[in-house]
């Protein structure tokens, strides 16, 4: 019984990297697609997309039958809970993905508005949070975790200083304005992706240390004075 | 110990209908921020998503304390792990909110570009749609849950309405683009509000009838045709 248990969290965890395998090439995809002005690749993200849908059903799945059939207690209860949130962030980076295609796909019949530069930066940043986070979940490991939170800050200022960027390009010229829409959005998902990199770091931490770190709950617990709120939000 | 564990389940119910509750008024307060063009309102609308926060959090571990002490089985424990989302989801419609509240202050500070007709009508089916998916969910009703999700669909394409139009906007004259562009994330974190509304009564049906009817799963499972996808994605 519990050897099964054990052979039933490896397979669990064994599914979850296959996700965050899966989360990563797509997104690595869906940038190249891009650069490549590529709509038969475009198409393939498409259609990669629905793996992840399908494993992240299945881990609900094993999830459901596991707290059923096995009743865990402590470190293994909170293992499965992540795992099921772990899941749903994984699936939805694959949404952002998607959402990255449909922008190549529109992109791809226009002449290029500029050199991408920053966006395939954002991308190596995005997809390398992603493979920490689920390298520190393998490990179990929390201070590597936490330290990737603050990368996210990064991510959000290149998106920032895009974003900026591209307003003035609209400004100059009306005919810049859906393409450099296009690249707004394109910017705002990997900034999403970098956001659910974050999430995933959160749960090992929760699954190491039986602590929820979001929303700044470790301050508030740790008694930060009033007035000291900074408003942070996830 | 059985009426305990009715106790329980009655109190996370409560938990979770505070935070829908939570979530329809934060959007509200967020669209009516906008229209009044009135930089305190935004600002509260930041404090407000504190408490949405903080509820997740509350939700989560009365969760895994359920999960932990009373070892539900079968509706009971799809109702426990259908909440962790629903809280999840609940949650992320408080970020949206606040989204909109930071573009409310950046607008406040200049001109309107143009009466403000179609968001307060996305934002009235977006907010209707959360109600009606907390409702579902009190009464335990897939039928209105399932109905519930075809309505995203008239959002989605107010979505698209708003965003041709606004592009329009900004290629008529330069001196719209920042705000047509606020404009145009305030719409898309309404749609999103939507989707997560969505969601919620997936989740509803789930706890119901023990179907995971996301990714269009359901289809799959009753034998679709290869070819007859969609791509269809959350």
């Amino acid at each position: 019984m519990v050897r099964h248990f054990e052979q039933d969290l490896d397979a669990l965890r064994g599914q979850l990297l296959q996700m965050g395998g899966a989360a990563e090439a797509i997104v690595r995809k869906s940038i190249d697609a891009l650069r490549r002005r590529d709509p038969g690749l475009c198409e393939e993200v498409i259609a990669d997309d629905r793996l992840l849908d399908r494993l992240e059903i299945e881990v609900e799945e094993r999830c459901v039958t596991l707290l059923a059939r096995r009743q865990p207690m402590a470190g293994d209860l909170r293992f499965i809970t992540a795992a099921l949130k772990i899941s749903n962030d994984l699936e939805r980076v694959g949404d952002h993905a998607v959402n990255i295609a449909d922008s190549g796909l529109k992109l791809a019949s226009e002449p290029p508005l500029k050199p991408l530069v920053d966006i395939p930066r954002m991308a190596d940043l995005a997809i390398g949070m992603l493979r920490d986070a689920l390298d520190a979940f393998v490990r179990g490991d929390a201070v590597r975790a936490r330290e990737l939170c603050q990368r996210d800050d990064l991510v959000d200022d290149l998106d920032d200083q895009l974003f900026r960027e591209l307003l003035t390009y609209m400004m100059e010229n009306p005919a810049n304005v859906t393409r450099s829409m296009e690249l707004i959005l394109v910017a705002r998902n990997l900034e999403r992706v970098a956001d659910l990199a974050t999430n995933v770091a959160e749960e090992v931490v929760f699954i190491a240390e039986a602590r929820i770190i979001k929303h700044h709950a470790e301050e508030t617990v740790s008694g930060m004075r009033p007035g000291e709120e900074d408003f942070g939000r996830a």
